[in-house]
């Protein structure tokens, strides 16, 4: 019996395409088949950080699902196992295209859930957002003692402002509609002054707002967080 | 008058040389000058994992400090800048060679602050430790709406009793002569399960130790940590 593919999970950092590592370039140029979640409405932006490396691989994109609902999630990403699956009995190493660090908030953990048992599994790390944010600021994350939190802002307020008020530093991730909330809650905790707020790091796109105050209220788009610190200790 | 240099902090990754960036690669090739952190009694680990790209430039090893006495590390810190400022008005760009990410606990946030407001600064981010350990051990950090603290064992045992109570993932930088009380507080807190502790990720020394129960009383090395994560939600 023919020995199983390896299902890799490629970390591609977050945008820059010097910013993926020599690893992640090695596994882009060997494996057979490249995996990817593709959004109806646009390209996969996991795709297009790949694409300088993609030798004319067999390509699979997986229909993104609505993270909003749980069940319709797991069902798609039950559906897109099965197809990587397949590759994977027929001894065909797979990599599947992850933005920023696969493990970090990533949808390829849903993937590793449902086949790492089966085959074997490799996660290449990438530069996390939270990285790429403070190195385009230039802010330390963190120094000596500090402690950081990480914190999607959809985890509830009390537990943001909980975190702006007991930690050093803290990263609120995917603001999107919560955004103009978020700036209401710096106020409240005194931390306007400490907050830096960056859409798309690294990328053409990338927009960085230093006095937040000014920030729109309208919503923002999907790739923003805002960096919370205390500036750089003697 | 000619320009002045660029100060680069290089960010390296964990020590996998293949987790090095295509930017940092580029720039260690490029620049003229790389300085470095040095200790007194062993080689500088940031220079061994640079070393493969290295082209024969001009190297300027900066003596460690002990960063436990304040007052001393911030003179031999004001000393390196010195020399580095040498070399940046001479017009020659450095680069300051960084383990993992240059802004996350990085020895190069003293040098930027004493270097950034004279010299054009820029920051090229790199693996961090903490995600380079979940790579290696296959469990996500974060998901969904999931929270992540990072503590440094020195912060004192009421924070880190507090995320673990808290979050639902800890990373426990630093352990160190900690590391037996950690476990302690692993076991009040409850989350014993939960925590895998690693010794020097990606490296050739690296260690896992899966049952933490098991692991020595004795102080343990510089780069180690304890991760604890709530493992894959369905």
């Amino acid at each position: 019996m023919a020995a199983t593919g390896t299902l890799y999970g490629v970390g591609l950092g977050p945008g820059d395409p010097e910013l993926l590592t020599l690893k992640a370039v090695r596994i882009l140029q060997t494996v057979p088949v490249v995996a990817y979640l593709a959004p109806p409405d646009s390209r996969s932006q996991a795709r297009e950080i790949a694409a300088p490396w993609l030798r004319g691989q067999r390509e699979v994109p997986i229909p993104a699902p609505c993270q909003a609902d749980r069940r319709q999630a797991n069902q798609a990403y039950d559906e897109a196992a099965l197809v990587l699956a397949q590759e994977l009995e027929a001894g065909r190493d797979v990599a599947l295209l992850c933005e920023g660090d696969p493990l970090f908030y990533g949808s390829f953990t849903y993937m590793m859930q449902r086949l790492a048992g089966r085959f074997p599994c490799v996660v290449i790390p990438g530069i996390s957002s939270v990285n790429a944010v403070a190195a385009v600021i230039g802010r330390p994350l963190v120094t000596g003692n500090e402690r950081i939190a990480v914190i999607p802002a959809t985890a509830g307020e009390d537990a943001v402002r909980q975190a702006l008020a007991e930690y050093d530093s803290i990263a609120i991730m995917k603001p999107g509609r919560r955004r103009a909330r978020i700036v209401e809650l710096l106020r409240e905790t005194g931390r306007l002054a400490d907050a830096v707020y960056v859409e798309q790091a690294t990328r053409p796109e990338q927009r960085i707002v230093s006095d937040i105050t000014t920030l729109e209220s309208t919503a923002g788009p999907y790739f923003s967080l805002f960096l919370v610190s205390r500036g750089v200790a003697a």
